[in-house]
């Protein structure tokens, strides 16, 4: 088993703190490629309902590219400045072929029996493709992707890679772009990561949250 | 500024790869108050879209509430074995209100005038409360309660310390369980957190993800 080191509290806060929304990345910096293969592993170890994995992360570094999704996400300059665009693509309808391929990889990496997961087989079939959550499919497998999401700017801020979520694009736009519906697959959320410009002057501008005792309460009983 | 300390990559994917959906935990052991802060404080620093933060984190402590939400969690040992068991609530409603919490905030964080505010007010108001997102303005506050979920459970896996995202539970019993309505809120997905228990066989079995050919694409053009 690898032996994991433990972060400090305050180093994780720290780093949660340093990050921020970049509106300006520095478009001459680029992510090494021993940091984002991390933030790549990152992507593919998010944890998901039933470990359906229902998305694909399409990574952009391509220059035209980006400047085709550009005009379709408010012409926002991160989608052409930062390092590596993710779009977060989830998947239009989950069907019992995706069960299955998810079953057999089980089967790979586990070296056990497809018949030893008949049972799990029928349980998720039964809630996610015949079940109450089959009419909202589309939107659970979104929300997979928002996990995704989290935990790749999470995994960014301790990497000290800085992110921009965005969600103010056109997603039927970036789809014919990115060539999505032929694969069952539309765009959801998107990132821009690379490394913030020193003229962003969001960057030094202070993280507006709520208070604890606005958002979280305790139920101690 | 606060001085950051950057984990490294390797660390980061061991961490990763040590944390799994944990279905056991040792009901004898909890969560230390520092690294309990961490992760509220985690929690509270997530990322959302406009920064509008819709969303409540009910954090439940007591033995008492954790037994009646079980019943309504299939069952699911989780619940009441954890240390802290974590309901991410979202808002049934996003209002011009919210947007101006959210405002008053910013004025009172950043020290800037609530005029200056106003363009960006109009943006949100335009988008949110009355443009296209207003319709679906539920279920977008439940993505941005799952970028939260991601963001603590991989901030969990570098505190070592074990989750289990919950997605098996009966929504309006935990709200009337936890008192959601009247806030205005509903329960939209929870996460067990503590510690493994010895016995827990899943511990050891290895994690199954898809290959990075199979859920990454690289577009270089």
């Amino acid at each position: 088993m690898t032996t994991t080191i433990t972060v400090a509290p305050s180093n994780l806060i720290a780093n949660l703190n340093w990050r921020y929304a970049t509106k300006a990345f520095d478009s001459s910096k680029t992510i090494s490629l021993e940091v984002w293969n991390a933030l790549e592993e990152t992507l593919i170890l998010t944890p998901s309902s039933c470990g359906l994995q229902p998305w694909k992360f399409i990574v952009v570094t391509g220059p035209e590219t980006k400047a085709r999704l550009r005009p379709h996400s408010w012409n926002q300059s991160q989608v052409t400045d930062c390092s590596h665009y993710v779009v977060f693509a989830s998947l239009l309808k989950i069907t019992e072929s995706d069960v299955d391929k998810f079953l057999a990889r089980t089967v790979e990496v586990r070296g056990c029996t497809l018949e030893s997961l008949q049972s799990f087989r029928g349980m998720v079939v039964g809630e996610v493709i015949h079940g109450p959550r089959s009419k909202v499919a589309a939107e659970w497998a979104v929300r997979q992707a928002y996990i995704a999401l989290g935990n790749f700017m999470t995994a960014a801020a301790l990497l000290q890679v800085d992110t921009c979520p965005m969600e103010g694009f056109v997603p039927a736009e970036y789809d014919k772009i990115l060539g999505l519906p032929e694969k069952g697959l539309t765009a959801t959320v998107c990132c821009a990561a690379g490394y913030r410009s020193e003229t962003d002057k969001y960057a030094r501008l202070p993280k507006v949250r709520f208070t604890a005792s606005d958002v979280v309460e305790h139920i101690t009983v």
